[in-house]
């Protein structure tokens, strides 16, 4: 298997300054997998779910390449739920509502076929679920990335730094970075962060791009500045998504080919935007994916 | 002469996380002077200070080629003060005074040798100023060049598009672009902007680079992440002197040569922020830049 990936299933309720959406599909997983799946058609999912999750979900993703025999599904009861309302500043949301459900008493299972997996993405989740599934794997991945988020900093900080400890990249925003470090500059919190553990570091800023630093290496991958963002909901995991499943179809981990994975996560997270939930997401075409990537080139290239 | 330079010449009061500094040294045309004297040694500055303003800046910076004829000396007046405090996020900050002194009945003379300056940059004045400055030109510049700020917007807007619809291009920060245009998506901003007047408009967005319009092309200019910012005074200024002394130097409006102008602008920014007022900026060490676009290049290079 090219890429395992650990993350919720979940719905979300959506407001922006654009529109309201209710019962929208999301979940890190399901962002996630949608976006690998452009790179490879051999990635698992290891989620839970309730009766309520449509099968049709599961079957599109089936039919990309993305197996879910590691979803598990508890008929009687409901899938997480999230609902939130995003500012003109779409940087900025409120959590209106959180409904644990099925995730409260989630016990990762980690399907044989799955743990000899090539690259591991372990969506933001509770630190312990996240090293669970590190545990359950046969042989060491070539790369284990993950993705956190302030809640658990506040939560539950022992077990995030040991978390963070056993991964090779983390993913966080600039605000969590300057939380997890104590400090205020990226290229500080960055060096401190990186003697927590992970030899790879992306610091995410949204519209204004992602940081990709590789031990003493550095590179600043942009966002494209866009007409209309219309729900940013997913993107942070679609541009993980996009980045990992790049990583693991080139199967190479040089300087080099993170810089173009990063940019690939970029372009796809673009993309994300533009419509409530995975909508467009899940309807690119190859040749649309290939057009942005050019424009993002074009954009800082001189 | 290449590049004709309207704006202050001040004294600041800085505070910052790093530390506090009275009576430094500063103004637009001061940081704008300095910052383009690094490409060419052909420029006149168009000012107004008191009596209190040192010679040995007027000194230095004639010995830089920075001609200093279109500077009233008001002998009894005093020299246009500001004090501010910046916070630990260095893009926002107060203003704790300002004193307009000369500059309240600054009446700009434009010397007569000055009057065929291939290119412009009208630092942030009274748009009247501004104004003033353009018509005094007998022939007209190649490109002239605007910085303003959002105080403009809400005190004289009319006066305010009147001299953005005379000029070349606009140099504002991200939340002036959506103040002025009423967008909140840069790229819409930038499209109402341009038709104000501006075929070339830049936004700049501090640790977040700058966006550069040309018609319709676009290119990102990223920011450096430092280790330090230790005070970004004039950044903006230095910023907009590098871009366009590297213009007029170049004399060259392609969008390749604008491309490498920002970078160039973005560059001497960098070093502008490491120390108080305009200390680092005038001790620059041509390999220094050289070494510092060189950083640049490989921040987005893939």
């Amino acid at each position: 298997m090219d890429l395992l990936v650990v993350g919720s299933m979940a719905f979300d309720d959506l407001e922006t300054p654009f529109g309201k959406e209710t019962n929208v599909v999301g979940g890190a997983a399901t962002y996630i997998g949608y976006a690998a799946s452009y790179c490879t058609d051999d990635i698992g999912i290891v989620s839970v779910v309730g009766g309520d999750f449509p099968q049709e979900v599961m079957d599109d993703l089936n039919s990309r390449g993305v197996d879910t025999e590691g979803v598990q599904i508890k008929v009687n009861e409901k899938s997480f739920f999230w609902s939130g309302r995003y500012h003109l500043d779409m940087n900025s949301r409120d959590t209106l509502d959180t409904q644990l459900n099925v995730l409260a008493t989630f016990d990762p299972r980690v399907p044989q076929s799955y743990r000899n997996a090539k690259y591991l993405l372990l969506g933001n989740l509770t630190p312990t679920v996240q090293q669970q599934v590190i545990e359950q794997m046969t042989t060491r991945p070539k790369l284990v990335a993950m993705d956190t988020m302030n809640f658990w900093m506040n939560a539950m900080p022992t077990e995030l730094a040991h978390t963070i400890s056993m991964v090779d990249m983390l993913l966080v925003n600039d605000e969590e970075a300057r939380q997890l470090s104590g400090e205020y500059s990226l290229v500080k919190a960055a060096r401190k962060i990186q003697a927590m553990g992970p030899k790879y570091l992306v610091i995410k800023k949204g519209e204004h791009g992602a940081l990709l630093f590789c031990q003493d290496q550095l590179f600043f991958a942009p966002a494209l500045p866009l007409e209309e963002v219309f729900d940013p909901t997913g993107a942070g995991d679609t541009f993980a998504g996009g980045m990992l499943g790049y990583l693991a179809k080139a199967d190479d981990l040089s300087f080099d080919t993170m810089k173009r994975a990063i940019i690939y996560g970029s372009a796809l997270a673009s993309f994300c935007v533009e419509k409530f939930g995975t909508a467009r997401l899940k309807a690119l075409m190859p040749s649309q994916i290939e057009q942005r990537l050019q424009e993002f080139s074009s954009l800082v290239s001189y």
